[in-house]
């Protein structure tokens, strides 16, 4: 075993913790505060392994998780970006970039080269594994948000069109869970909590 | 696909929401706020992936990394149980079966066998992966605190016997491990972080 090789580990490891701080938009159930991304992660991790029956195709579960875990981990230097932000969106892949060089480089190079490739792959999303990754990152906030009766969608104004350009995809990794999607933000469509027009 | 069994696994997932108000005593590391269940459970899971090679025995990635993902999750009725704290720790095995009865009953039966399964298994400590998880769940808190030169310790004023009973069963799990939180330790008592006696 090699002493070096761990400690790079390590600092990875260490450096990570700072996702706890990165706030995103969705707030907690029971209306609580903003979520994390560490807490987000951990959420996705968990829908992956509850809910994999429902992926399109098979996919390897301790990769998908593994994504999940990691997929949000540039947002320590780049930020977090709200889905419905447009000028922010437009300088993110740059930021990411950067930040992506900058963190995975901590980890000894077959790990370093091996988290960027998943953390590349959720970002393309065409394997099997990132389609379902993806549909349960749409997933996970909506459930919140729908058990808050949607207080992020009403407070950001969000209307019908902007929340399908992004849950229209979901049926990419889960025909089900696509289906559910649309039924849900009908619903909230009809509850005045998502903007019609 | 049965939209009865999708939405116990949701109100499973739903309910898990309340993990990230769950406290523990440790602190993120620059000096931070209070980590809860959540965060630790991430950063666990994460460990579990990118340190595997340390193990002493095989284990199954996705088992693992899920036993990680819900070890603590009856704590949303049980309440944290610090370490060391040795009255609170004495009604903690009761508190937290009456928990799991009712949190994983949530799930569909097949679902909340094998997440009570994997719960036990973990509590049990016998099991590879059960081994590997446990040593994660120390290393974790010990990194972050000795990133903010011991802090917990230093505010709960533990004992290195205290803190030996816990983390000299590192090994079991990781023999590489082991050594190196025992290292790690005694540079901590070396430093007036955790007293001597």
């Amino acid at each position: 075993m090699d002493r070096k090789r761990f400690e790079k580990q390590m600092a990875f490891i260490l450096e990570a913790d700072k996702e706890k701080n990165i706030l995103r938009q969705t707030h907690l159930s029971g209306g609580g505060r903003q979520e994390n991304d560490a807490e987000h992660a951990w959420h996705m991790a968990m829908m992956i392994y509850l809910l994999k029956e429902y992926a399109n195709e098979p996919i390897d579960l301790a990769r998908t998780m593994m994504m999940a875990l990691i997929h949000d981990i540039v947002e320590i230097d780049a930020g977090d970006t709200y889905a419905y932000d447009e000028t922010a969106m437009a300088s993110q892949a740059e930021r990411e970039r950067l930040a992506a060089d900058r963190i995975f480089g901590l980890l000894p190079d077959d790990q370093r080269d091996e988290l960027r490739a998943l953390f590349e792959e959720f970002e393309a999303g065409e394997t099997a594994e990132a389609k379902f990754a993806r549909t349960m990152d749409n997933l996970q906030p909506l459930m919140l948000n729908n058990s808050n009766n949607g207080g992020d969608w009403r407070e950001h104004q969000v209307t019908k069109t902007q929340i399908m350009k992004r849950h229209g995809r979901n049926q990419i990794g889960s025909a089900f869970i696509g289906e559910y999607t649309r039924e849900l933000i009908e619903e909230n469509v009809r509850k005045g909590n998502i903007r019609e027009e």
